[in-house]
């Protein structure tokens, strides 16, 4: 399983975010506390947009993220408005660089904690799902790479949402086909850039943590004291895997079954269901 | 593309075959002077059978192995009488460990030099000719560890050439009917770690270099102060992508179109041709 | 602070004492239980002797041992009659592999848990207490590897207890110079493949944890189920951070203070002072 | 040796100078043309400034830039007004990200082409010579790097052509006293992020190849057709080890025993000699 956080709103250093927090992305790679491991050291990924380039940088790499020096520094010196982080600790799959999330497609994101259950039987059935046209571009062999093919190709550029409910209920097909009983455990967040789209859900009802921060305006109130708080917009959003402290008010849980859709104009939070193909 | 050599004999140290002479494999990863490329340096493989241990033993990495101290200790401690080592000159496949030779499955290693035509393209195709249940082995992304599955799939434990001659069979049927002229270039070992098969073969009739060294009893006449030749028994004997050095009687061309056999009592040396499935 | 182990006896598969025990190395890796740290996820090493050479083999890499593939093969195929092991936790110096132990220097191996305090305020003076000649050879830029370049220094090939006894005398007086209290945390286990000596000492006398097995002879009588103990020799010896498990009576702690040497034809524990120089 | 590229102007995205040109740096680590080696595939490094932030950003890793997949995020999506990239050949030190250049001390940067002559030999005598507050900052065990710290010493923050001196001074006398007759190679860039300093001297009078770009004013009129030429301000200015292209009239030789100022408001080209200290 894994641990990940995606910003959006007033472009900041990604430090800011990273490594500031007293419970930080960085200090969750080593004492992870709502994650299925403690130590999340199989590789980690940063995704960030650029001005005057659609498509995201991704920077992805197999050591712990704990003692990346070159993570360090891109979080000193880059700002952005929205990014993507991820540390991995892997359940299976070989611990390389394109197998590190967030994986990416043309101007699209994608990063995931959870798994298919037995994803290393499923595969096979799973990759003939996928566009042939698409297939093609599939780096790596993790569950989560394949989950986004899958939502590619039930069509993730045109509706996001009804693309990840059709992956998730191939997913789930193709489980119960081979008798498993809960076949599907995700949070996954993806991205095109301008909107941001987090889903939480598992077969089972009892999905890996997810968490959204509250509106800033309302924490402004609350926090007169953190600087961070005065500097950016209204419409900024951090969506994470744990809670990156303990400032009472600041962290919702993202309920079972739901996702969310962040984006300039106002954000929502609605039910989630695999939808059969 | 990349460089290649087995070894099989008496055991000795990897570091009097892999170091140790002029135009050693580790001079070819800086200095190749027959291959495709100059520089070979996007990863590298050793593979040995030890005692009591029927499967080999592959350690592999991802940078350039000129320059790998771990590789240099490995062949400073370790004997075997059957080795295989790899260099890799990538053809678009990621630079990572599950890309790097020797592939190994049980206890049969397989290394690669050449490439499948427009591969990207034919991967999906290839991969849907694997056995389901071996396709669940693959690691990587090389079309090199996809003709192993497929020779795999075409009985490669019971009859290798015949295996190999149908694996090339579908790889270039799978070209031809995508309007590729010649969709296959291989040099290819595999062993079981008894007997080691090498092949020579490409559509165009223009495959990478291959030679194997005279039998060890004409050498030892040819060359009195070799103190190597003097330690090795007559069945000792070294395949490799290009000569590693220029003592005069030492190296003879595999012909195009053929593989050879090598095994106690005896080494054969035979045509080779793809065989439709 | 890091996690090691010495192996003295009968040659036996590195898997054998690296992965099968319940709380193996590798386990410790994620999870040590008597470490400062949970994690020593900061490379790792391996020294062993081969037959028919003086100077052990020692490979290191960077990533975490728990996913090392190399690790892994290299356990699965090398026996060996003496070894050593090492998780790193870093203390501040870089993740690099001339951090990693064991180090070594001709025929001796030396590795390390603990600190010198303040080291990168002391690293100047105890550089210039190094032989010069000696000097020439340090690789990185660890501790633990200045004290084995001082132990070198001050005679460790002739003298073990008494060259690692000066160099942790020239440690203390550097610290106190300095003013600080306790300037020396240390277990350590240095061999020249004949003998092994392990040292227990801080200056504070909380020292890290060691322990060393009882003798093979009474456990057979303990253990009649354990194989392990059917299979080698009376002189079986191992010296660990951790226990490997929790079988009664395999484990005894080397008391504070005291150092060991084990050696065919009788093991010895005696009580370690550090020496003024 | 190695090789490396200075640029400074307008800021432009790190891709346009690093991957666009014909014979870029990346197409030199494969393929140089000027080097003592062909290929430079020991690591590399790239130091950028960013907005407000005086502390360049450092990037480095230890295998071939030509196939590292972060490098080219990065210079996909990173702009800078003034920044240096450095692949690596190492002549002795070991590949770790800690002997790749650049190098970074506070806002300076510094990275090398050359060598001092049997440095191994040198070392101590030259640790030594650098001020002890700074000798703590010494990461890796490059003569590269201990050349940087001992121009620091030297002054390098208050008079930078004077400093080099000094250092080269210290260099060349601690060689001769062993009685090396030419003790010093090198061509170096330094800046603060304001001014680039460049230096190309070696005791033998036989100096690594150093190339200035034409002002681009001039440039301009000869190239109308160059997209480039046209987007960068008069004071962009390039300074490579060797050219990147075959374009009429960029490239200049630095001559032998110079060194070049590039600030804002006019480039300077001066005589360079080592200074006894």
């Amino acid at each position: 399983m894994c641990r990940w956080l995606a910003y959006t709103g007033t472009p900041v250093l990604l430090d800011t975010v990273l490594y500031k927090p007293v419970h930080s992305l960085i200090d969750q790679s080593l004492h992870s506390r709502m994650g299925v491991e403690t130590t999340n050291g199989d590789g980690f990924g940063i995704g960030w947009y650029a001005p005057d380039n659609d498509t995201p940088a991704v920077v992805r790499d197999t050591g712990p993220a704990w003692s990346n020096c070159n993570l360090r520094e891109i979080a000193d010196h880059v700002r952005s408005p929205l990014f993507f982080a991820h540390i991995r600790a892997s359940t299976g799959a070989p611990v390389q660089q394109t197998n590190c999330h967030p994986f990416r497609h043309g101007r699209w994101m994608w990063m995931h904690n959870g798994e298919i259950t037995d994803f290393h039987q499923r595969r096979r059935d799973l990759a003939l799902a996928v566009d042939p046209a698409l297939f093609l571009d599939i780096k790596g062999s993790t569950d989560s790479e394949m989950m986004f093919y899958l939502a590619l190709t039930f069509g993730l550029e045109q509706d996001p949402p009804g693309a990840v409910a059709r992956m998730a209920g191939v997913v789930e097909r193709t489980g119960h086909d081979h008798g498993v009983e809960f076949p599907l455990h995700m949070t996954v967040a993806v991205t095109d850039g301008q909107q941001t789209w987090v889903f939480r859900y598992s077969s089972q009802g009892a999905s890996g943590s997810l968490y959204y921060s509250t509106q800033v305006e309302a924490l402004r109130a609350l926090h007169l004291d953190v600087e961070f708080l005065q500097e950016v917009s209204d419409e900024t959003r951090l969506i994470v895997s744990e809670p990156l402290g303990d400032l009472p008010g600041v962290w919702n849980e993202v309920p079972e079954s739901s996702y969310g859709v962040v984006r300039p104009g106002g954000d929502t939070l609605l039910p989630f269901a695999p939808q059969p193909v």
